[in-house]
């Protein structure tokens, strides 16, 4: 039995894992939860994800939830001669993944989630997007990308020299930045060239395809 | 050379760390960062951590940030026949780890740090707590200690029936929940007795006791 990925297509977390999936060219059914009809808070998906969110993992008799902890799972499992998004056998560079996935975490998903929430889920719902939460967190934002711009003029991804899920992990919500802001990557020379680079991997390029053609179907 | 910790005495972030190295019974220097006076803004602690905050933590010629980050280096280097805080040697034990360990980050760190910031630090700098932000960050937490609750009554630790730093991260917070709202926990009969046994391991009250010290003095 495979792998099976219930998740939403537009999901940034669900993208989050896609991403792991494809980089390892892990094959998986991707299965559509149904935000519409409460479908996330309902059995069975409650069982796999007791907070009813997405995406959740199915590996057997494994199930697994918060997409951070899932793509761990599938960067050990899959790891090869090529491919290796931990870098657990290298103590210090492991730790230097760890480090950036942590960023990842506690920087810049705070700063640029509720720029999302605001510009793409609120007129979902029929409000209107709060501007001032837009300028406060853009300007959070920028104070972060500064201290990214320094790292990768010193590195070419986030850890190191080597791709790892550090990197992986900020492909959703930049996607959605390169639409709403693109000049706060684009105007830091080294966050640039490190977003051109991973967003063009095939893998990357796979993953946020499906995100383009979910937002342009909802348009 | 040994261990460095760069932290702050009532800092929930380096209690976290602590924690982490008292379970596994390292030996290292705590190195207060004075806040008062900017310290951690500035050289060379910005090299630290280029965010301007703690801890850090030096172990010779590394030098890592991100309390999670570090607690994730300190359980792969330190691990023992005894102790094993990420039991990554079994892969479904060593996923349930990072799922709950992601739990703590993406959800309840994210309602109980508000309730501390209004109670704690707001008055530090001569605010009022926002009763609004509190009272809506209680409820938030209600429902996720429900979950814990759930899962707790299955198993005696967050991860299976062993301790982990899936555990060991809530500690900080959960310290002073227990002074500002102690029914949250006490009135859920499997997170009070997980919280009474993590709480009361040598190594947790070691931690807790060096953060009431902090949080008397300043009474």
């Amino acid at each position: 039995m495979g792998l099976k990925l219930y998740g939403a297509p537009a999901s940034t977390c669900s993208a989050r894992v896609k991403a792991a999936l494809e980089e390892l060219g892990v094959a998986y059914e991707f299965v559509p939860i149904n935000f519409a009809t409460g479908e996330h808070k309902q059995p069975p998906h409650i069982s796999r994800n007791p907070f009813g969110q997405v995406p959740a993992l199915q590996d057997g008799d494994l199930t697994l939830f918060e997409s951070r902890a899932i793509t761990r799972y599938i960067a050990r499992k899959y790891k090869n001669g090529v491919t290796d998004l931990l870098k657990q056998s290298d103590a210090a560079a492991g730790a230097l993944v760890d480090v950036w996935m942590e960023v990842e975490s506690h920087q810049y998903n705070p700063a640029v989630s509720p720029i999302f929430y605001q510009i793409f889920i609120v007129p979902l719902f029929g409000g209107t997007p709060d501007q001032a939460v837009i300028a406060e967190n853009v300007e959070k934002l920028s104070k972060i990308l500064d201290v990214y711009e320094d790292r990768l003029s010193k590195s070419k991804y986030l850890a190191g020299d080597f791709i790892s899920l550090a990197d992986l992990h900020h492909l959703p919500y930049t996607f959605y930045l390169m639409i709403t802001h693109p000049s706060l990557v684009n105007s830091r020379p080294h966050v640039k060239a490190w977003w051109e680079d991973i967003s063009s991997r095939p893998a990357c390029k796979k993953v946020t395809d499906e995100m383009a053609a979910v937002a342009n179907a909802s348009k």
